[in-house]
């Protein structure tokens, strides 16, 4: 017989929320929140254990809504290096207790069922973190449009993603407004990787017929243009569709970012995601010697210093909704050949056209900027878990504090240091890939401890990973309630052809 | 000997903060909240009251940054209508619980000290709500700057307002620049009211010269122009001094909302305000017969529809920070004379120059905006109370619902009807000004009940205004913790003119 | 024995060139302007015929440079209603001594040289102006590519033009970029019609899906944003090839006129042409009765009354270059069936989109804007005469009035009237067209002679028509001269896609 | 008996003017030009003498519209370095053939009267070239203000200047607003010295409070916010007086640029003038050891290389409609005391408050532009010549090649040298002042012959200034014909408050 009152209580710990910072206990019982009550007020409850969090600070814990885990090989450039099992071990270790991983609909299958139910059996029982699922849609056919509806109700999966660029994704602009009609008719949010794949094409061919193929060409290939550009039609067609609410995923570019901007002015429903990789790199970091600057390329490739502090800047001021990692991870060197496939005789530091485009990021995400100490603390909170849970529909159950409500899922921090005092190794790191684009990198702070549902699920000294992967469960999502996103969006009316 | 544990409870309501809309309850004691707690959870505590919400929105009171009352007659235009016991009585019974009013320097005193202290004693013991004091400074000089440190620690005076406009309160650039050397040193929020004073004196001879005086023509001396100059130029000053923090009051118009916006998407640190006039009245509502225009006579004046929609896309997108009342007041019939000392025997409508400039907003700022359901709940509770708490100092103690920390100054509302159901007359109303602008209008809720420090101060169903005037207690305010505001602004290093 | 000094003498006109407004006489001989000389001066001098212009205002022939006559079909909705012979004849009567038709290579040949052939073949003898050729291209291939060498070396032809829709031309993206690195290598123009093909397959198809196929719904299919969009797109193009010059014809919408002015803003070589449909006619005038709206059928669509304001706007502040006719004509009649093919039982006003595309309007560009007396006189030169004749490499033959160097290419206009006395009637016009989309319009000049080559051709008090089908001559084009442009570019050194 | 039919006649030049580049021959007769024929055709004319240009540019003279020239001490900082005679035997020594210089009212006097009489009176017979007076206008009297109309009808003074800065001329808006309204009634333009004067004074303290005061602070004094403040302030006031026209003088800063260039956009009618100090200066040359930097004090002050390059792109994109030289030259050794009054034993390097503000390029500002081959040709003479003439009122008789029409006023360059040959140096220039702040710069042309009234003025291989102080005619102006300008805002209607 139970005779704890609660679970777990976190104690003296300075509370950070979206909106609030501020120091309270927090009670958990069955996997909830229970209470918030004055700071200090719960060190001696009835509790089966309590952790005293003193100086520390306490956040809701980490939802990464942009996350490649255990894809089939889509593109022909090689296989995803986690799976959910490595991957989400990597996110818990890191502070975060929620993903959204992609189920891929293959461009030759007219449904979207099959991807799903594969994507449900890679996850299954094997996912350390809560997780869900956004369609990522190769295929826009009829069938697949009307699939959505089910997937919805029945499934929760409320998201897809759509690409503007790759040969074996890549929409057409009519296709896309296809797209968008049914998302915004059955409130569906729309991710859209928007770059121009056919300037890419040209541009890589280009490259190439003047011998121009290391790693540090990626970036050559896909120049800030591609990214503005397609940013612009992507917004365009949005616009068309009665103002249709797209978020366009990892942005790197300043132009794409003013563009964005501008229409978030103008009232329209434009969101958009950034990640660490367009914070804390720069082109530079793809032209090193050899095949080194193949640890850097992902897609779009990281800019220049002065593109950073624009992007900076538009995490302060709202132009960003949320921060992502975009973990797509693949093994610097290759484990059967000794290198990655896109090395050959002919070509020793490899050709970038064949380096696979991603990089693994999901657990040094939350560490990085936490340590940057660049964004309000507040902020933080809400581009990296408040946003995100709200934007695909896990809000409140995720992303906040809230009594009787939220899931017990809470990070605490080490108390304050301003120093840099952790070097960053892949040693340290969780996941199964063998490299981190952040290597040797000074940070200031960890979480300390990564409780999701009420279960310590991380110990960074003692212990380290206590999870384990059938913990995890998966999450149906509802719509969106960021900005009560489609009330306002409706309030406007639907598309309408004759209106144009 | 008290045995029950909690002074109140509010059980079973729909709780709204700046991020979370969520059900859960909320016990007080000794003023403060003191829990949070699932929802229902509460409805058979050991409380002095029970309060059962259900269905009800539950907000952190309202924080009306914005207010002046009982100010000494400055520009020789007319007394306030509303002492600070009449104006905050009106408060609370609109859902507000905390106002910032002005302590108004005369142009011809070099110091702040008499001004602070005749403030005080206007306001002591004669507030329903609680209070705090801007400095409005009519002359800055060396004396007033140097007694802004001692107003700050000694005082809690950490904001003070300054005029591009008035002859009487007027200030060179000159003179701004050296105001906002000294509040950026002293980490003092400046406020700006952005007219150009020179511009409109100018079209005031003109219209006279015509013989246009009708209240109407207030509007034409007071073109959209007259304020979009003002604020960039007030931008510029801004970026001069390294980037001084400050706030645009009252902004009405779409150019200088652009322009606000700007320097928002570059980073600069420029906080705006708008009111409920700049959303609910147009021009048009100058231009009623006789002299019955000069009720919606305010500076800036109302605009038109068009910029009644980019000012409401402004509170979306997050341009401006607060949402204030402006609370002006003053008699539409004189008491003395029963009649505006402006109507004369030769201008029986009036002469718009000798109107007054401010109306009525105190008691119907909330209940205005809430009912029109333009703003998502969060964005609402955010610029009506949360931000102006945080931006003028008053962060965590006010504008929030934190255990152990918030006071508890809450606001319930009806549970929600989406139909109008209560028609706004003066009568309704608890301020002394004989007229509201907007008699007539039809709105959908009400605050219910207002709760300052656990106490239950308006019952709109059983008693109306419950609290008294000694109630109210003066707010010694930090700084500004609104996105970490002076961390942020400091990071960029100080003013220095050899950097230019 | 010929004993004449000149040919023919202009006397006390008023002379108007691109930037001179003054009065001066001017002598023709051997086809060549050969003297200016002063007011009066040459009214008695040694010529076989002097016309005395007093009051009158004397131009450079109007130079059309985007003009459709006798293309072959290639969308498959109907034929030229004008040949060489009846579009030319219609030009000159007009005012207009020069035009450029275009040489349209289908998408099934790889080669340019059979469409420059046929082109030859219909003009040759067959105009009653001076003429030269673009290369419409429909298949980039590098067989065409590659002879733009010769055909700009051996037949002067220095243009191309490039269409972002019509499913018979619209090139990807990926092929703009190789058409535009070969034009800027080789010093050839680029035209560009972009609009978003895509999006009008795909609005298209909805508006027929709902019935919606009256000839209003042209302009549903074609909403501003698809051409924004695409003028959006085609400025980014040009940016990556090293900023080569393009051409953005016939633009209607003020969101590209706006990203074109951004561009030239930022000193790119984005030009731009607009068209007299833009800034006389408006959407409505596509949604009148039956099929009658048929008649203001072109794409773009004319847009609001807004827009044509932002349209002229663009001209006066230079965003416009040129302002051209895109003429291109189809009976309203058919000529065999009495009604256009596109008009069927099931749809008995038409199905818009099988009404063919395009308006008459050679005639009426050069009287329309003069008597619209909204531009500058030298304006409306510089964009309907020597701009265009600069931009296409035909300056200073054309477009001119310099001693020595300049075609005698002359209009002489009426001694002005500032109120309109001419009623625009299809009757008066002298293509072989069945209406035209002005009828019924007022305006207050009309050309009195047009000289080509020192030969009045047309003499509207006089015989009207003058000339004849043999006199036009083919025009061997040079590189465009305008601004300097290739020097300009060229300084800015070549594409170098390591440099990106 | 004069058996001679032409005073001179130039041949086989390569004649250039705002839109046309064409060999022509000119023949000149009783001070105007008279005939333009083919080149060479006059190479055997009867004239008294012929120049044979073979190679050469033939461009009309220049014109310069700001000038200060034996200006009396307004400022007490100095005094003007240069008389009528000097700097006008400087112009034409540089290829300027007319200026116009100022007529500077105190601010102590209410009437205009003396400082036109006074100006007359330094000019008359007194000047190498033809000139004409802006008001400068110190006092805005009513009487001075209604004096305007006569000296309009009168003297043929068409244009006035007014300042935003500078303690004896800075005007408040309101009396500018004044200004405007008379100006746009009367038809007179209006130039404004745009920097924000309050601002000015601040920082000079500032700096000044810091012992910063050596040359290079001059620029610090006046950061770019200053000027783009102003620019903006200057646009809304014109906005405001029915958008009366504007010309913003020496404009230096990309965001003034930038704010010009909307207005322009949208169509208001604000012209600017850039000078080469902005082209070929930076803040760097501010900052020479010693006093050296006081050579390059003006104002507003050079800035930096990017900015540079946004004043040419402005003057190539037609942003910028004349580039004057703002020609306002002080003496570097000051006669009587061996140095400028600034230096003083405390302040040996000097101090830049007291350093007069204003650099001598009468002479310099056509070669070293003509030199940088960064304009085309055509847009170098709009510029420099036509578009001044027409601006204020002297076109066509002035910044034109129109026979029977303009003065014969011309400009021979040498056959083009695209390799430096000249070296720019103190001694070889013709006013009094004792440096150039382009010492040293190696340039590649100069003009060869200078024209006025068909008079040889300058012949640079042959005795250099030929002309003399008596032949220089003052130049009574007519309003400005650019753009049809006063046309096109009269059309837009008379401001009327009534309408605000």
């Amino acid at each position: 017989m139970d005779t704890f009152t609660y679970d777990l209580v976190v104690t003296n710990g300075i509370c950070v929320t979206a909106v609030d910072v501020a120091s309270y206990d927090i009670a958990i019982k069955d996997e909830k929140i229970v209470l918030l009550a004055p700071s200090g007020s719960l060190a001696t409850a009835n509790a089966k254990r309590i952790i005293d969090a003193e100086g520390g600070y306490v956040t809701p814990g980490g939802v990464d809504c942009h996350v490649h885990l255990q894809e089939p090989a889509m593109f022909g450039k090689g296989t995803s290096s986690d799976t959910y099992e490595t991957g989400t071990r990597s996110a818990i270790a890191g502070g975060c207790t929620t993903i959204i991983g992609f189920a891929p609909q293959q461009r030759s299958e007219p449904s979207l069922l099959r991807a799903l139910a594969e994507t449900h059996e890679r996850a299954r029982d094997n996912s350390y973190c809560d997780y869900g699922f956004h369609l990522l849609m190769g295929n826009p056919s009829e069938q697949a449009l009307a699939e959505l509806v089910s997937l919805r109700d029945e499934e929760g999966v409320t998201s897809l993603k759509i690409y503007m660029t790759y040969a074996a994704l890549q929409l057409r602009d009519d296709q896309i407004l296809s797209v968008l009609l049914k998302a915004r008719r059955e409130h569906i949010l729309t991710m859209i990787h928007a770059e121009n794949g056919d300037i890419l094409n040209w541009l890589t061919d280009q490259l190439e017929a003047r011998d121009l193929v290391a790693p540090k060409y990626h970036s050559h290939s896909r120049p800030p243009v591609l990214e503005a550009e397609a940013t612009n039609r992507a917004i365009a067609l949005s616009s068309l569709i009665a103002n249709t609410p797209i978020l366009l995923v990892h942005v790197s570019d300043p132009g794409a970012t003013l563009r964005i901007r501008q229409a978030q002015t103008n009232g329209q429903p434009i969101y958009a995601e950034t990640c660490p990789q367009y914070l804390f790199l720069t082109r530079d970091d793809l032209d090193k010697p050899g095949f080194e600057g193949a640890k850097c390329v992902c897609s779009p490739p990281p800019r220049d210093k002065e593109s950073q502090e624009v992007i900076w800047t538009g995490l302060r001021n709202g132009t960003f909704a949320v921060l992502s990692s975009d973990h797509c991870p693949f093994n610097y060197d290759d484990a059967e050949s000794g290198k990655k496939t896109c090395i050959t005789h002919e070509h020793p530091v490899g050709q970038f056209r064949h380096i696979p485009n991603g990089i693994p990021g999901i657990e040094t995400r939350l560490p990085l900027v936490f340590s940057s100490r660049r964004l309000p603390l507040t902020k933080f909170v809400e581009v990296s878990s408040t946003n995100p849970a709200k934007l695909y529909g896990l809000y409140p159950r995720k992303g906040s504090l809230i009594a009787g409500v939220s899931d017990a899922d809470i990070v605490i921090w080490y108390p304050e240091s301003k120093r840099p005092n952790i070097v960053l190794t892949n040693e340290m790191l969780h996941h199964a890939t063998d490299y981190t684009p952040y290597e040797g990198r000074e940070i200031c702070n960890w979480p300390r401890y990564t409780i999701l549902r009420g279960r310590v699920v991380w110990d960074r000294d003692n212990g380290g990973v206590l999870g384990d992967k059938t913990f995890g469960e998966f999450l149906r999502r509802g719509t969106s309630s960021l900005n009560q996103l489609w009330e306002t969006v409706d309030e406007q009316g639907e598309f309408d052809v004759a209106n144009l």
